[in-house]
């Protein structure tokens, strides 16, 4: 064993227990949303076979899953051929499996397998890390948490309409108020294809919109113009990019009217609006949701509603999406099945909390009192007291060990522990409690019981 | 894309909603547990440098390293020599991380690297899925969670006996009440090779009869032989071996007497007598605890208190140990931190549970109610119903589709949803609620607050 300096690949993280804590909170709190709407939660396997994985993100995607080499002798199956053929060619002879990606493609493939026990319209949750070869960058990281909520095997509207409560239930737990979650359904994109005389062509539409908030509207029009659009279909475009938000209802109107030579841009429409009718029953109030024509979403299979969250005023990206696709599994063998879901950015919230100072209430530690003692003596002492405190359900501890009492608090403080005994020979005598808030620096006498009511 | 028939790498599993919850409750049982006891949640990348990772676990640990192939042309270091040489040869240049095989080796590393800004005594718990190319077999799995806890920065025996109190915490939990937490102490180890003889070989000795349970004595004696100790040696130990438990106090008193000849024997057994003394101030019984002289465990870095768990009248192996350790992070650099640490093990927990039958409570459902409907007026009624008891906190849902009465019951039905609301236009019309107990058919004409009791 030679003594390596260690350190962590790049583009990973080690969360210690601040970190954690805010985390626990932000997943803690997405969960019970999650299960007071009944999803119920699903772990997959961190390893998934190539088979699996490949050809399901494009080629892009294809290059950033990271494999995991064949165990034992990973060569066995390489002639000298495969070898001068370059990594590519050798690649399925020296691994078979790769990490997860992503959360969707391995859901698919559980429903695929379980299809015959599983209860449909299956609601799933889960929460796990995925990986991705990307150049690590702020803010991008090659080890990070995915937390979806999908229902599949059914195409009702009100599917989306509480994923949108969800959604708002998250967020106002989280203390966040001035957020937009913007939705569109890609059946309105595909009708302005058709409007614009250019039917069939949503998709290079919607990767050149899709771009619209980062690079504006000319360099849009360039790419269409690129990507084989005609002049007249980009300027039929400019007035609904040109166009301001002006209230859900106005926008319905000027859509509904827009989409009527268009059979599926008009289904689009409607679609929209009995969302907004069955959110509107739920009692949830649309004034969150802005209906936004020219979102797009870049993901191909989307085939309905599709939704984008930003939180206005913080130079931070999309922390949640989604929307509705009518053949996830069909790549597995199993077509025509409908879901939709959604996705929260927890790396992305955790910046939104930070920046905004809403962890506030999370400076605490969960550990409520230390005990410090002035010997061997009164470290046994204060063993008795601490084994009542954890009976009680207190979260505490004594310092293990005898040590200067300024150290013992010195440790107490670092940990942010609020509440500290302090054992002596005085207490051991009168069987008081010197019970000390360590914020405030105010130190009492008390009974136990009196303690429990402090730590109440 | 081509049409791939789904399957998941083998030593790999999927948990559906009925395992999460399992294994949630013990997850989370055991995480109320660390937190009363006030330690911390850490977790570290599933990905490691392999220079951190290898020569860690032993030559057959480094087999067993999930390796990761580097990004992009991952042959582009590799030379034809290299190629010719083989597997072992090529490795190095191919893959430069691996999935992690512990939590103990992440967590020296993470050690090492904050040691600066660490609180010591530094008290961690970390519960994440770890990975090992093992042949998979009935119970051993290549994916599987490990959960941790460890205190480092302290050598004070306090901390021996807080584990011994959290085993038996999670065990009460659990409902468990016949296990026996079987210690020993590595030092009795190594004055027991002094006192038979074969001073400086505990190792040796600590790996023939860590086996002693599953191959008995005679075998262990001729692997003694056969790793040179004199039939003389042996035979000093035999009746140690055969040796019946009789009470700890006891046990105590033979190895006292045995181990005066050896002082780091003598060390041993008075650290025990320790541990026991400060487990009965802090409150702990110790009737489920069991000195037993001829506990090994095998990890070469235990120094000093070793422990196993056993649940007794069950075929399953150990459901948990641990062990004091002096230099966890020398070989990282950082010499001479002592510590001590145990560990769970989550999937035999899980079945020994199983087994005793004691997930019972965990059968029902997350979810309390299920909205039925006749129509679609009456599914958005039934919506505003919903609305109501989510924000009372009832974890609820609705049939999101028009469909027969039959068809939503059989769904709540498969789901273990214990309570459904009937929503027919009777209902509409009398702004009453039917209200159904689904296990015992039982049906009731209630108002909202009446079925808020009822869910009560």
């Amino acid at each position: 064993m030679s003594i390596s300096k260690p350190s962590i690949p790049k583009g990973t993280r080690d969360f210690g227990p601040t970190e954690m804590a805010r985390r626990n909170y932000i997943l803690e709190t997405i969960k019970d949303t999650f299960r007071l709407f009944g999803f119920q939660q699903l772990e997959t396997p961190a390893m998934e076979n190539l088979t699996t994985l490949t050809g399901k993100y494009g080629d892009e995607g294809d290059q950033l899953l990271f494999k995991i080499l064949n165990s034992g002798d990973f060569l066995k199956q390489v002639t000298v051929e495969d070898f001068a053929q370059g990594a590519s060619a050798m690649l399925p002879k020296v691994s078979e499996k790769g990490l997860r990606y992503d959360l969707t493609v391995p859901f698919a493939r559980f429903v695929v397998m379980n299809r015959n026990e599983l209860v449909f319209p299956f609601k799933r949750f889960q929460i796990q890390p995925v990986w991705r070869a990307d150049r690590p960058q702020r803010g991008r990281y090659r080890e990070f948490y995915q937390c979806d909520a999908d229902v599949v095997g059914t195409d009702s509207l009100v599917c989306e309409a509480e994923i949108l409560l969800m959604i708002k239930r998250v967020f106002t737990a989280f203390g966040l108020t001035d957020y937009t979650i913007k939705v569109n359904n890609r059946k309105i994109l595909t009708g302005l294809a058709e409007v614009i005389g250019v039917p069939g062509k949503e998709q290079e539409l919607c990767v050149a919109i899709d771009k619209l908030d980062k690079i504006g509207w000319e360099k849009v029009k360039e790419e269409l113009l690129n990507r084989g659009f005609s002049g007249e279909a980009a300027e039929k475009l400019a007035p609904m990019v040109a166009r301001q938000p002006d209230g859900n209802a106005a926008t319905v109107v000027f859509f509904s009217e827009l989409m009527a030579g268009s059979e599926i841009g008009t289904k689009g429409v409607s679609e929209l609006v009995e969302v907004f009718e069955l959110l509107n029953t739920l009692g949830g109030d649309d004034s969150f949701i802005q209906f936004d024509p020219m979102l797009a979403r870049g993901l191909s299979y989307y085939t309905g509603a599709i939704f984008e969250v930003k939180v206005n005023n913080v130079q931070i990206g999309s922390v949640s999406g989604g929307g509705r696709y009518d053949n996830l599994t069909g790549v597995f063998g199993l077509p025509d099945v409908s879901g939709v879901g959604f996705s929260f950015g927890v790396d992305r919230i955790y910046d939104v909390l930070n920046e905004l100072d809403l962890f506030q209430d999370l400076s605490q530690s969960p550990v409520r009192l230390m005990i410090a003692h002035f010997g061997e003596e009164e470290m046994r002492y204060g063993l008795r007291i601490l084994s009542k405190l954890r009976n009680a359900g207190i979260s505490s501890e004594i310092y293990p060990e005898q040590a200067k009492i300024k150290k013992q608090f010195a440790y107490a403080d670092r940990k942010h522990i609020p509440y500290a005994i302090i054992v002596g020979s005085e207490e051991m005598k009168s069987g008081k409690i010197t019970f000390k808030n360590l914020k405030t620096g105010n130190q009492e006498t008390l009974d136990f019981d009196q303690v429990l009511a402090r730590l109440a």
